[in-house]
């Protein structure tokens, strides 16, 4: 006798190319579900650019209070072109990441033998970007004067706290512990931010101590980008700040199989919220709704969701026939249902 | 009958690996100088992290007065792990952009054939990046409170003005109508840093209309990193802000042959005081003293110095000796000295 679990999932296609991918992500989630025991309870949510045209609205506080309710968020893709830049970006998708305290922001970062990197000698890569998610450059903290004029004056300022820095950089330690590189490096640039900087250092080194058996080292975040690219194998687990790694899980990205295969995990670790996962990629509006969009990215998501959910096996089962996917990929031009069910069809 | 002409040159070797290349680039410099009928009137400046350990001193007001009245300064690199980082930096060299008002920080990057890139199909690479020199983050607007206490909070202000932002975006606009593409991308991330973001984007539509020829793009900062490493031939001219610049010089540099070749001018377009001329790579500590480093980033760093003083034939002269050195470099390892005189012999 077998029992069925059932969870709950907020679901928030997007923008672009959010709607097609999340449609493959919950085919292949709802393949391995059923093998796996577990039902998945889904709300949609119509939130993104059309919402805000028809609305005004980009992430109304009872909805959010809604979603707050399930047990985890798949998201596709936010932001268009037809909004004014930072609208949907702030408004929605990090008012998410902030009122559900997502402060892991989880990237990880592989190469698959079989699929290109833009390097000629990637080596082997596998490593994952522990970036953080409440704080740093994105808190919105800034403003302007004068706007318009020539004596206008823009600020934009980081927030870096004790309680924000060491609570991630734990994380990060736990994750490194788990690894069999126990390899742990700080991205940040502490010899010219040097409050944030030092913050985040002296963190680090303090909690290093309780970690004895890892490995830490340190990169500006500029020196970061040399060795994404000429060295990625030297990383095994990097903890840095919004905004930093922001701009290295792109890179991280391009360098290993492209934006087309890399997830993401809001993680909120203390789990007084719902983690929400997400492709790293943007919403792409150029090839939105033309079925060109590689929808791995976001099944990679849903697996990084069931293994927070606690479901291992079926976690493993999505990356194992993502990876066997990807083993098997030609020149072939598939369109995003078709890649969608290649993998389902393996999970 | 031929004139000479005089230049004054302030030299400051620094830290690490900064006096080797400081010498070889001296040596370059002085060999096509007389073939151009130029000389240059040296005065070196001790400063660095020697200094600070010995006086504590960085950078006294009344010396940089001194290096203010040469033509040029010529600089190898600050910073050393013995000194608490951000000393330096803040200290010295930033001091020196900052008071000389170094607002166009110049970075060209270029694929010389014969130099591998970690890039399998790196393209033809030739662009430049005008990154601001004297505003962002790098302001040292920002403080900590409660330092080292749980309850710590540490701030770090971007500052951006009309004034700052125009007369660069003005520089990089003149430069991509002297350059056959015509192409200008702004690097910025207006999606989540909407203050500064759009003050850079709304000053960039702006001068763009009196450049109608100009091919304007916008590009976020982590998608740039993307197309740097798949699509680097993509760009010609790149203006963005003070850390974006930071960050993908280096990378721009890793793609390009390596940090090892990259030049940079910190330029004060106005001439109101002297502009200074460095390698993009740091100090390199773990290599000071031993003869290691590539001299060609700061040779070709003193090319950039001939060309703002107008010396176009000696800076020509310079960058064919390094390309026709590139060309023909072999596994053979030399030291910084072979390597420099390498070039001088053909400058
Ligand atoms: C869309 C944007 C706000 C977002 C970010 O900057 O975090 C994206 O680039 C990402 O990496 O998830
Ligand atoms: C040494 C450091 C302060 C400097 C910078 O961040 O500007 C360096 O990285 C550079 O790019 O010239």
């Amino acid at each position: 006798m077998s029992e069925t679990k059932n969870f709950t999932l907020a679901v928030v296609p997007g923008d672009g190319i959010g709607p097609e991918v999340t449609t493959e992500a919950l085919k292949v989630l709802d393949a391995v579900a059923a093998q796996h025991g577990v039902t998945f309870d889904r709300t949609e949510y119509d939130l993104g650019a059309k919402r805000w045209h028809a609305t005004g609205e980009t992430l109304p506080d009872a909805e959010l209070e809604e979603i707050r309710k399930h047990d985890a968020i798949l998201l596709g893709a936010v932001g268009d072109p037809s909004v004014p830049s930072g609208v949907l970006e702030r408004g929605l998708l990090l008012k998410l990441r902030f009122t559900l305290d997502h402060y892991v922001n989880l990237r990880p970062s592989k190469i698959y033998p079989s699929v290109g990197s833009p390097l000629a000698n990637p080596g082997e890569v596998d490593f994952v970007v522990v970036r953080e998610g409440t704080e740093g450059p994105y808190v919105g903290n800034g403003g302007a004067l004068r706007v318009g004029t020539p004596a206008e004056i823009a600020t934009e300022v980081s927030v870096n706290t004790a309680y924000g820095v060491e609570r991630v950089v734990r994380d990060a330690f736990a994750r490194a512990q788990a690894r069999p590189r126990k390899k742990l490096t700080l991205v940040h640039k502490n010899n010219v931010l040097v409050h944030a900087g030092h913050l985040w250092k002296r963190t680090v080194d303090a909690v290093a101590a309780e970690f004895p058996d890892i490995t830490v080292d340190y990169l500006h975040v500029d020196a970061a980008t040399i060795f994404l690219v000429t060295d990625p194998s030297r990383f095994d687990v990097i903890v840095t700040d919004n905004l930093f790694g922001d701009i290295i899980t792109d890179l991280a990205a391009a360098i290993s199989g492209g934006i087309g295969l890399a997830a993401s995990g809001n993680i909120n670790p203390d789990r007084t919220a719902p983690s929400m996962f997400e492709p790293v990629h943007g919403s792409a509006p150029d090839i939105a709704g033309q079925q060109k969009a590689d929808p791995t990215a976001a099944i990679l998501s849903a697996s990084l969701l069931l293994e927070h959910l606690g479901l291992t096996e079926a976690a493993k089962a999505i990356e194992d026939a993502v990876t066997a996917d990807i083993e098997e990929r030609t020149d072939a031009v598939r369109s995003t249902a078709e890649i969608g069910d290649a993998i389902a069809k393996r999970a």
